[in-house]
């Protein structure tokens, strides 16, 4: 398995991804990987004379003009060249070219331009990797101090508190569950956090607790998945990092976008990771944006890059000592 | 203003306040301070024998049975006594005896048990400062890292999102400055959060930024308040703790709970205090809960308490300076 290298993607061209891959081809890491780049955007765009002739550098073609990308902003020729550049790392991901696939961040605002209206990368890699049949995914921010699984992701805040339901929150548990085993060899424990102030108060301040949440932790349990709470979720993130509660295997089940992100940025962006789980292989990417405010400043940092580049390297290989147990 | 001493409250008995009020008795705090507390619920419940001769100890009897209060355990009595407790402490910061008011954590579980259906200590302060005409107030959490101002607070997350309007964003702005200005002697400049995963990514993730945050900001900013925003939530956090962008007047304007509490718990509950802005008096309070989980077991750390009490002394400090320096 590691034996097969780490597909990288640059992401959105008018952002810092550029940059940061050229940054990474003159770092000392010794991580076995490919770049998928438009060679045009490395050159205009990275700030650095780039070694086009480097093994570890795939050239992506593109069908927009490299000329109508403006760095900082986004635009259709960008979301277009992000999109095509992903597109055929996946291919090589599903045709086992690859061991894994670490992304770069995109612009949905541009892809939106492009004509690509996809939330965000995971559901678009859902689609990528079974068009026809896409799998249910979930995102989940994996660090050293915090794990999170989060049950919605690229949905309005409204949206996904009035889709809340107990279904779903089973299915991101389930996703787990399987994604723990077949990955990491091992079963999570999952800390469903509350969703209104003070878990709700027994109703005063909202009743999703009573109506969703107790009864899908109750529905999971039944699974023979360990889980528990819901808990309140303005102490939860700080229990679970700084009183050492929770053991390794534990993964904190948040139910919106800023509920698990808002404490997981805040906890150090270069200490995690973000993966998806329920794809048929391995994708993590970089847990920042885009970074337009700062692109072309030569002040983009390659630590979350590299953080991300190790950690996933770490998941292959417990995966690799796993199966290799298993022939003993 | 420092002559008086500032008020503190027992909190709902059957939680840690007992505890924690005991061993600030004995701590070697020199702030000028008296607690009004039950002596029957601090005997039984503090796990301390407590010196009732204190000057800095005033009893409050109660119209409910102490024996009715089960440690560990919300109940009427228990919801009955924090009440009358604060009525006490809130009628001697009107009559002008103490110089603020710091309030230890209540079940408002309890309270609605004994028949006080309020959803927090803000709007009930509200209403005991002025009944028949009660303010418009809002929390404010202080601290050293981090400082955020929430647009609502005790309301179910779907009533804060389905209710948030541009009027009140514009009101909340209103109170931190009038309250800088008044308390602290200088303006705020005003950061205010996003709603919607990474801002709503223009409109594609959800509208509250186009059609609520942005009209606020221009509104607040035509009122000659410092502002700026919405920025996407997941990195304000962040980027005002860790990359040290933000001077100390800088408040993040935070749209409901959990997205101000989250992020100041998880950067350290010793390290902050909460305050109500708006009141005719100081107030502050500790930012943790009731610890009912934790009750009796002689666990409770008073570090909280006393950033509390320090930082409540602070404001008065500054606040005297300042009306010193206007009579020179």
């Amino acid at each position: 398995m590691l034996n097969k290298p780490i597909g990288i993607t640059m992401g959105d061209p008018a952002g810092i991804g550029p940059e940061m891959l050229a940054k990474l081809l003159v770092s000392d890491t010794k991580e076995n990987f490919r770049i998928f780049a438009n060679f045009s955007c490395l050159e205009k765009f990275s700030g650095f004379n780039i070694n086009f002739n480097d093994r570890r550098l795939i050239n992506v073609q593109s069908t927009h003009s490299v000329s109508s990308v403006k760095q900082g902003i986004p635009s259709a020729a960008s979301g277009g060249i992000s999109y095509e550049i992903l597109q055929r790392a996946v291919e090589n991901c599903l045709n086992g070219n690859l061991s894994a696939l670490l992304t770069c961040p995109v612009s949905k605002y541009a892809w939106s331009l492009a004509g690509h209206n996809w939330p965000g990368h995971t559901e678009l890699l859902a689609h990528m990797a079974n068009p026809k049949n896409p799998a249910s995914v979930r995102m989940l921010l994996f660090g050293q101090e915090l794990n999170i699984v989060l049950n919605s992701t690229h949905l309005s805040l409204k949206d996904a508190i009035l889709g809340l339901n107990t279904a779903s929150i089973v299915e991101t548990a389930e996703i787990t569950n399987l994604w723990y085993k077949k990955y990491i060899g091992d079963c999570p424990n999952i800390l469903v956090a509350g969703l209104n102030p003070h878990n709700g108060e027994n109703g005063l301040l909202g009743t999703e607790e009573i109506d969703v949440l107790i009864p899908a932790v109750r529905k999971i349990s039944n699974l023979g998945i360990s889980v528990s709470g819901p808990y309140p979720a303005d102490t939860l993130f700080y229990s679970c990092k700084s009183n050492n509660k929770i053991p390794k295997r534990n993964i904190i089940l948040a139910l919106y976008h800023d509920q698990a992100l808002i404490p997981f940025k805040l906890n150090g962006l270069d200490k995690g990771v973000n993966t998806t789980m329920g794809l048929p292989f391995i994708r993590t990417s970089v847990d920042h944006g885009t970074g337009f405010d700062i692109a072309g400043k030569q002040v983009a940092s390659i630590k979350p890059l590299l953080a991300s580049l190790f950690l996933t390297e770490n998941i292959l290989r417990e995966r690799k000592e796993l199966n290799e147990n298993k022939n003993l």
